[in-house]
């Protein structure tokens, strides 16, 4: 909406004769991101969600994560820095002093003010060795705004483990469900719930998992209806997801 | 919540002794689905849900959509059959004379009462190709009581196309994007909007499109946060996705 | 054994001097299957297993399955054909006029005598259309002289219908279960039985289920232990298998 | 069954007037299982099977593992610890000073208490290479009681090698035979033997065996009946079908 | 540039209050492609390249396709309909009479006015059975004005029949070679010639071509610089690229 | 050789002034092979190996195929074609009237004169349903002038059929083992034998067999040395490798 | 052309008697490359196309790596070596002191003369993290002699950014996009602009982006016209591609 | 044959009392190998083929290496290791002397007698990255008994290098060809040869070339007969096949 209405102020000032033709030709090509050079930084997508921007580390320079962190620190915009290692958050922090790291989550976060409220996810684990995506999805989801409930090592091979715990989980607005090996978690939580389910696979697994392959696949294929799904490993995705679904 | 109160209600029974050990171990055993031989009804995720039975007919033989179509008839219960062949529509409307059939989609619809209201959902299909799946998508959306509008013909080739239709599709609660070849229509989409993308891969395209499984695998990889995906084809699952996302 | 028993006969014979060397040898080669030319027919394996022989009917010529057919007339032996075809089995039934038809299962089925007694086998279905697959996994398993129990369309959606099926399901000494889609339902009944559970991926779905693999995939990575695996609709050998572990 | 003994058990209290019906649905939810945080022990499955837990350590925190180490203790309860590096071995045994460590197979074993005996169990392995796979097997198989024969290094590229070993195979209630490259030995094995072969494709090999992925399609579609397959290197699995099926 | 300079008229209508500010909006949004319901036909891209509309017809209905044929004679604008079969050929022809159509290359050809003359491209096929896709390239290359020269059934297998045509394929300015099973001859005619080797894989060849793979992953990684590659089959991509580079 | 021959031959005439430059170089680049328009056949190949051309006819058109059938009857050169219908044969014979149909094998055989003696090639087939490649394996050995023993349905599920024939089968200087499914034969010959074992992988088979990868995969990873593999079903290919291993 | 000439003197000047028949053959044979034992260096395609050797560095030893510089400097031709680490670049550098590192993009450039001039390319990199592949493309594009312009960090997730920056892109003769994740940017780009377009995947992305497999399968879908592809992170094909466009 | 003989001797001594029954079983099951506990050493297949054992070393552990190496020592039999890396080397060297080291082939030599005298082979590699693979054949060849001629660096890019080498290249025997990437130069070998082409793909590659599978697929495709395939990367297996073939 934001640019619909800078363009009618635009425009108006152009009919108004406070602009002229070139100038409003080159204002109207302006659009709020910031070029850093071979970065571009996207305050737009930020401002539309009311979420801070994401960045994902791995392949930038430590260069272009420096720039990126300035760029935060000037305009003083929440974000949130994902596959963190230690030394990259080391980096991070010589320019960002407050930046929080969840190493279980390698996550950093970056809030110069709290984020608007949302409704309530459930994140959910299926075995312990998922845990680091499923982490990784309820940090993206608290530094949205959302109230996360975790429920951790439920899978389906012990699946009254799950029961007990249903009362609980039926209480969010959006449900994330981290799986690897057969990733059967999602199909069997979707069936037992009225939300959505976003269904993560996770990489946890050996030999024919091929690298969450086969959790991913099962999870596309799930037989209950309701269950969507992001790519392998993707907790900030499940996370961001679950956001945008809980926010209305 | 629903088993919640049951389960309460029959163990009251059984602390004032209106009933026994033996029968209340049989009623807790009984669960709100019909058997109707080799096929069971599930009646309890259309109550959760507040959305009819959705019945997916590949692969169901003749007998066992006349018993599903009859039980149906009997509980007077809303219900959608998808993937419903001319053949198996003249079949199943000998038991349900009202089914609607929606040919583009494949969609069988009976609705005995109008389903609850729901939010607003913005089905794009990329290509006119993608029509079938994003038809499929918009009746099990329309069947769940959202308001669907339509946006077709608008793939990545020619962008300018989205452009002007950005506004409207901004309205919607959740969007559902069906794509083919490469898939990458959902991407841009949940680039410039800040609803939940749902993406629905098809297998429209040839050679190495494999099926659907090039636009799959682009849509897993979107860049652009907010975006989940379903099985190729899963026109249904999309639908029913954004119809719980737009419930709230 | 036999053959360490024929083997010692005939070296015995051979050291009595009713043999001479030549003919020793050229018995020693004359093991038990009958050369109809290009088939073979094996008599050696289903006297090992007490279990007739099992003849896999796709890519037999015509003439090829009369040949076998008339072998099996003449040595009275139990046999069943799998994938018949109704015109193929029309062509057996000229040569072997007991056979019994199983349409379901695609099976047909010969037996000249009732076969030994076996123990239990619980064949479970996750959706309706497993059923050709199961049915085909029961009737080997009847054939082979199991009692078997038929438990369909339990699939892990309404993982609910399953749980009072449960004390029927633990009292089979193998578990035979057939799943399309996202295969999850054996790593569930593996979770809550002492039994060893035999997965059947079917080939039911479609998109990314790619025949079946996504299915077979997640049955592979079951993170519940004592599940072990068969290719992808094969109810023969799931059948066969469970009819190994519950002869004892 | 012993859930329902304890359900039963339950009702009856509440029947009687010794419980109110809060705390009887409180109990309901209660399972034995141990909640350790973001692990939990499931001491069903194990209670159910007569074998011991068996935990996968790969993924887990080393935190994770003391958490779980400290809860056998405590319960003085047989456990079996899979994929178990030195360093892991080192550190559980900080906590469980009897554990044994097998370094061949990757295994740590802890017996408070004899296993029950079980029958016999066949181990095969194609190569000498497959051997850890073989012996993780073999390791499990023993953990659950059962007595394990031994035969390595006994491919088809010299078949003449299996056959004077097949007396003894043949005594086996259950055969494992580990196989990487083509994975041709257990058809072959299963051609000649009377019991179930439990099959167990290992990642030996380069190029296309792709991992053991051709070891694992070949086994998948081994054309000897009475072959089940596990994932690849999951000699885990495959010990532990082997222990069920030798159960009776 | 054509946006930039209409975009420019407008605003300067605006500056000059010949229009007003919604007014201006409205017509921004105006792009110039015709909406035909659930078919747009973007002029724009024919309009820049300066080659016709290329529509691919699988997939679209025969009332999907009426609405663009009547489109393009209303329009007069060049056209190419690719993949049709003779039926769809004939029902285009009741809308465009003069519709030419090549019955190998699958091709409906629709000239209003000769098209700008452009270089010399050479059309390579392999073996006789790629003459169809080649056939496709050779005719879009025509509809967009090239001079094509043919030269088939010149694979690798005999590649003394390349030789003595090298002095005429060196004088084209784009090269498109099309081959299926092993794909090999795009990376020899690369080693031998200056130009630009545009690889087409067609779906020729059985077993492990799978469907054209082994061609396709043969040409993307050619060791001969100077080879691109587009889809399985896609003479027409094959030919407008070559066009395009023939354009200068 | 014969190139050099000519080569010098021309060089000599050049050089004796009997033709001039232009001639020489004109004539160098006129190679043996025949020009039918989009078909070039190629009797270079045939020349050099004594073996007749081998046209596989599968997307050739009909009138492709009258051309080399024509050549062929004007050369009167032996050719075979593979993977003919009946159709294509009855189309062929109008041209060749002696051509030979073998349906089995699918071949169409043209001898001229009879092909030069080479030595033995045994053709051995796994299962019954492997016959047509094998058949055309054999064929194309015979049309080369081998001496061929076939050994049909000997596969891995009962390898004591294959021991007694094991005398026979070393006696040939190549073998070709043609098998499906899991594709473990050709390892099991390799280790029983001195010669090459040439394996043609078959697509018979279902499931996870993916249209006989799983036994290509299998023979690629052959444990047994002196395995070397041919494409799927290319029974052709099999048979002309053999040929020319016996042809010293 | 020059083989033909230089064939053409050679066969004059053996008409005319100046050479004899023996060396005649001897010289055809000889073509200007060098054998530097298990290293040949192809002087021919340079010349031919006017741009300078360029050598792939991986794989090659450190021997070898020497003699090719060695005859690099003596022959004072222009060199190219790519994925070159810091060390082989130390290596190098002993041989051709001159030789210029550029390290993002791991490129050594030795240029002992200018390049021929040629046009403009624009090269495009999807994210920041595309960048090393781009600037393997952008350099060799300018070892090539054309004049690149870079546009970094542009993706589908923020469409707008690609915008304002389309005039500039339109003025290339070429245009080289590189994107990993779901690669959808030359889809979008060629939607947009006039030339053809050099696809480039990039490794970039985890999970189901499968090292560059789906931005490579997205890429040759794409569905607007003009996109070329070549192998994932080939930085060096795309640039050379773009520069033969570049060249006329 | 030789094991006709043994039998034949073994029964006679039965036959004349000379030993009885129990003996003869028990010496009958005693077949020509070694059992080293998990290594058997089988010296049948090196008698039956007059080349010695090959042994694979990846995956066996240092004791089972001395233990092969001690059974060699003392056995005085000729035998290779295959992918011998320096450490194993040394070890190996302890108890084999004379054991030679070739680094690039990554062979270990142990020839305690010169093997007998076979054909010629030719080995061929595209680039000089090959190398390594293709010495690997080679050193295979040469220790059983070839004459081997190397061809390196002739790849497809510049196949005119090929063409002066093919006078030597056609007096082999057998010709083995390694080539990684796009695979193609066995095809093209085989189109200008009359001897059998052993094609081995290499894993030289990156991106698409998927580990060698794109050379490996390219390969299986060849349209030139005559060629057959072994797996990537197998110069030991290519070598051992030309060998056979060169035998005769």
């Amino acid at each position: 909406m934001e640019i619909e209405n800078s363009l009618r102020h635009l425009l108006e000032s152009l009919r108004k004769g406070e602009i002229d033709v070139d100038s409003a030709m080159e204002r109207m090509s302006m659009l709020p991101y910031e070029d850093l050079g071979d970065v571009k930084l996207d305050w737009h997508r930020s401002l539309r969600r009311g979420i801070g921007e994401i960045i994902y580390t791995p392949g930038k320079s430590d260069d272009q994560l420096v720039k990126i962190a300035r760029s935060i620190a000037e305009h003083r915009s929440n974000a949130i820095f994902s596959r963190v290692s230690k030394e990259k958050y080391e980096l991070l922090k010589t320019v960002l002093p407050d930046l929080e790291y969840r190493e279980d989550a390698r996550l950093g976060l970056c809030c110069f003010e709290p984020p608007k409220e949302r409704g309530n996810v459930a994140v959910i684990a299926a075995g312990s060795s998922d845990k680091p995506v499923a982490e990784e999805a309820a940090g993206v989801a608290e530094f949205a705004g959302c109230h996360v409930e975790r429920f951790y090592d439920v899978g389906v091979a012990g699946i009254h483990r799950l029961f007990n715990l249903l009362p609980k989980i039926r209480k969010a607005d959006a449900i994330v469900v981290a799986a690897g090996m057969e990733g059967a978690l999602p199909s069997v939580v979707a069936g037992l719930v009225s939300s959505i389910v976003i269904a993560v696979p996770t990489s946890v697994g050996y030999g024919a998992s091929f690298g969450g392959l086969a959790a991913l696949l099962s999870m596309l294929n799930a037989c209950s209806g309701g269950v969507v799904v992001v790519n392998i490993d993707n907790g900030v995705g499940a996370g961001l997801a679950a956001s945008l679904v809980a926010t209305k």
